[in-house]
Parts: structure tokens; sequence; C-alpha cells
């Protein structure tokens, strides 16, 4: 890990901005001093799950002497939903303790700097827009697969942020409006048919594996027929989800993040084709999927970059715009 | 119908700028004469659905003595899919002979003024973004339902292209992966469930009414239980597609076009409902659905703006960038 030291002379040698980013997780807070994309140091502490507060002074007491060495913003990314405009957490559902929390207001006051919130999907998009595999276009969806599903939107080289802040919640999709349930999403969304949490239960209920997704992938990397078909279904799903996001969207680019497809991304060949059967003729050779390159960084180096990607699409008719 | 004379002086009077707009059907060209989103005269004519270069001569002749009263470019809009940005067809189902035609060359050519090509359900949307049920949003999603289903998106006062001028083709999101099956659509495509044509069938299969969507509408009106179920069956798929483009997008507004929904306006209430249970909680105070209120001319209207609304997210990374 570069020490603080090593990390200010090289910042007086290159002349580079360096940022803060905070991802804050159900099980763990990483911070992280960035410099175009690079993590210069990093620092993580268990998220304090019934204590907001004591969270925001664990965040300051990691970044405290980080703040003489970065610029600008403070970005912030957590589970949503989020009000990104106020910094406030309303419903995670993974973080109760958290709901309500004012965190910009909290940790504004605590830095003196201001703080930019934004739901940790669309940071990672920031991230991978910014410095990972989506570094050469103008117009993504990032897609994290993971307990859940999520997806942040770039066009125009903007994060697209919706009326209540809620664009790209990819997850609740209705994909197979006929099943399965899962409660807090639609019937037949595409979280509860393709999250990594869905293809462990079908694992467990079809082919009794227990190890969740990363053992049915392992599986079938190892030759088991039976695995190699509940994969193969999963890509189905995956591949309807994916296509629904090419229709509406037209991307130049779909990048896969988040655990499950960190550890599968072996099977992007096999959903490309399975995209390419869903979509019209006139798009095929616009279905470009590519593997997140800054994996479980996303987050962090995202958050860092917040403050040079606008958000388009922001608040309500109501006045709320940024 | 206003005069040309009528409108000179009308224009005199205003200052107020006046635009040609040309919309290319299956059955028939509309031409008009608009102003600020008002026609002032308008003119009609057979497409030759086998000649496009007849077609580009009957637009010439219907637009002619127009062409000292407007400003501008003119505005054209067709069936998709189009390369909009070189101004020719792709491959559009119903103008089979318009196949490879470059519409834009040949009307610049013959007129001498630029020609600005989109597909219909984004000039539809352009049209009620200026001037219609969205003008006073910035982000907004207008759908067509009629034969098929399509969507335009505008975000942030722009209208969203894609990398192969594809966004908003919502009528091949799959919302129920297990069927039914329709010949070049997904299996399961919103379009196959819930278009006017996807209505009429099940009309006739199910309850025996041979008079499509519009006669489906009316017998639920006059209290026909079972059309009354059909229709709320169709307003449940409508929901479904409408919710996940809710839930990518996160618009202020959905505005609801095209000849099925022009007729079925009285449903917009239960539709409502039907969505705000498919969203998540902290989106429902979002779920914003209207009336289209430019009707059949919103593709006229909408093609005479689309020179007053920039496009976003389009062409490829290959350099095809607006």
């Amino acid at each position: 890990m570069t020490t603080i030291e090593e990390c200010l002379m090289k910042g007086v040698v290159t002349g580079m901005t360096r940022s803060i980013g905070i991802d804050i997780g159900g099980t763990s807070i990483k911070t992280a001093l960035t410099e175009e994309g690079s993590v210069l140091d990093f620092r993580t502490v268990e998220t304090p799950v019934d204590d907001p507060r004591q969270g925001a002074a664990e965040i300051h007491r990691l970044i405290s002497d980080w703040m003489s060495l970065a610029d600008g913003s403070i970005g912030i990314c957590a589970p949503g939903p989020l009000d990104t405009m106020e910094g406030r957490f309303l419903d995670p559902p993974n973080l109760p303790g958290w709901h309500g929390f004012s965190l910009k207001d909290e940790l504004e006051d605590k830095t003196g700097r201001q703080c930019l919130v934004e739901n940790d999907a669309n940071a990672a998009a920031v991230g991978e827009f910014m410095y990972g595999a989506g570094r050469s276009f103008q117009h993504i969806v990032y897609v994290t697969i993971s307990t859940g599903i999520g997806a942040g939107i770039v066009i125009d080289g903007k994060l697209l942020s919706g009326a209540q802040f809620q664009a790209g919640e990819a997850g609740n999709m209705i994909i197979r409006s006929e099943g399965p349930e899962q409660p807090g999403m639609n019937i037949g969304s595409w979280e509860s048919l393709a999250s990594g949490t869905a293809l462990g239960i079908r694992a467990e209920k079809e082919i009794g594996l227990t190890g969740g997704a990363a053992e049915v992938f392992r599986e079938q990397a190892s030759g088991n027929q039976k695995a190699a078909r509940l994969v193969s279904s999963w890509i189905e799903d995956t591949a309807c989800g994916t296509a629904n996001l090419l229709h509406l969207l037209n991307p130049e680019a779909v990048i896969f993040g988040g655990g499950v497809m960190n550890a599968a991304a072996q099977i992007l060949p096999e959903l490309q084709r399975e995209v390419e059967s869903r979509v019209y003729e006139s798009m095929r050779s616009g279905v470009q999927l590519y593997a997140a390159e800054l994996k479980n960084q996303a987050g962090v180096i995202g958050a860092a970059a917040l403050d040079h990607v606008p958000r388009i699409g922001a608040g309500t008719s109501a006045g709320r715009s940024i």
C-alpha cells in the first residue's frame, strides 16, 4: 500500500488531483484516497449498522489526515434508496438503522467540505465510465449483479439520476410477469430471477448445491452438467434483462460488475450470443458487453470521481433540479 | 383550415417562427406548416409504398409553396429502423419498398434545405415535449400504443437517440419471457402482449369480438363484463412495461399516445394504480401518467420541431456522433 508520504510526493511530482471516496455497505465502510482513478491509500471499518452517527464519526476518523492532500468534494456512495440531492438515506433494506439519516449534513459539518452522495450502482458506473471498462465511451450502462441487481446509466458523459433519483433500478424490471415472487420486489423481476441470491436458491432447490452462486460457477467450470444447465438458464434470464436495457437506452456498451459477475466473467461470450438473439437485427452490432475492471473498488473510485460527472434528469418538476 | 395568405399575415403580425414537418406512414404521408406547435396548413397524400423516389417528389410538391414561409430545417419522421444521422431507411417492416432509401439526401437535393430525420415515436415525443402534455417537464418518456408499441425518451430537454439510433424501442422489451410469440419480436415482448394488434387477437380468441382494440373498449364502456376483464388484463400488461420504463429512467412523466391510447384515455386512472403497485414505494409519488395532447398530429408537429431539440447519446464510439 502507498504511504501518505509517498502519495504526497507523487502528488507534488505529477500535479494530479487527489480525491476522497467513501463506499458504505451493509457490512463494511471503505474509504480511499484516489488520484485519477488510482487508489493511493485505502482504509476500511465495520459498518455500525445501528448507529449512523457513529458511522459518520468513524468515516471522519478514517479520512481526516487525507483532508490536506485531497481537493474538491468528498464523494460518498451507499445502498439506495437515497435522496441523493439532500444526501439522506430513505429506506435501504440492508441498513435499517440508517433510515432517514442525513449523512451529507453530518459529514459536511464534520469536514467543512462539500459532500456528494450517490447510490452505489451509480457510483460504480461513474468509476467504470471514468477509469474502467467504460473509459472510451460516452453512453454506457453499468450493471451490477451480486446479492441483488442494480444499474447506473451514463448518457453523453453524464449520470442519469431521475426525478426521484432512482434511474437505473434495473433489478425491479419485470421480465417474467408470471413469477417468481420475491418480497419487496416485483413478481418476475430481473433480480428475483438472476441475482446471485436467486441463483443460489435455484441451485439448492434444483440440484442440491448449497454454496451459493460461486459454487454453481465452480461446479460448471469443473464439468458438472447440472450446474452447466442451471448456468445456461441463468444466462438466459440475464440476457432478457440486458436486452431490455439495450432496447430502451441503446448504449455504446454494457459493463457487468458486482460479486457474481466478477466471479463469472467467463460467461460473457455466451451472454453476448443470448443477448444478440433478443435484439433487433439492426441493433445487433451494438451489443457490446464488457467485464468491469475496477472490481470491488468501483464504488470508492467512482465516489471519489462524482464531482467530475454531472447528473442529468435529476429532481422533479416541483423545483428540485441540479 | 388556415389559408397560406392568412398564415403569411399571421406570421407578419406575430413574428413567430414557422416550420415544415413531414410524417411518413405506411398508408399516408402527412405534411404540415406549423408555427410554435400550431398547424397552420396541412396536406396529405397516399404513400407510394413501392416507390420512395415518387414519395420524395410528392412531398416536394406538397411543401414547395410553404418554403418561402418557413425557416430552418425541414423535419421528417418515418417508421424505424432508420439511420437518423444519414436520413436513410434501414428495414422498416411496413415500408418494404423504401428499404435503403436515403430520403434526407433526396429531399435536401430537391429543396436546398437541411432535412432532419427521426423515427416517428421520437418525433411524437418531441412534439409532446415541446407543445403537448410534456411541455412543463424536462425528462419524459412518450409511449405510443397503436398497431405496435414504441417510445421516445427526452432527458434534460434532449432526445435520447442511442448508439444505433434505436433508444426507445420499448415494444421489444421482454416482460413475460415465457410467451406469447410474435414474428420479428421477442417472445413475451411488451408489444406482443399489449399492442392494439395483440389486444385484438386476444379479443377474437377469448371473447369472440372481431372488431379489434376499438371494439373491446366500446364493449367495456357499455358494460360487457368479458370485455372489461380483458381490458383489465391488458392494463396489467401495459403496467408491466410502464413500470420497467420508470425503474430504468425515472422520468418526471410518462405520456401515452397512439391510436389505442387515444381511444382509451379513460383507462389512465386504473393504469396509474397498476403501475403504482409495481414500483418501489419511494418512486410511487413519481408515477405521473398523462394522455398525449397532440393526437394524430404529434408526428408532424414533432417533426417540425426537431431542430429545437438536440439529440444525446447518438452515434457510436466508432466516430459517429452528433
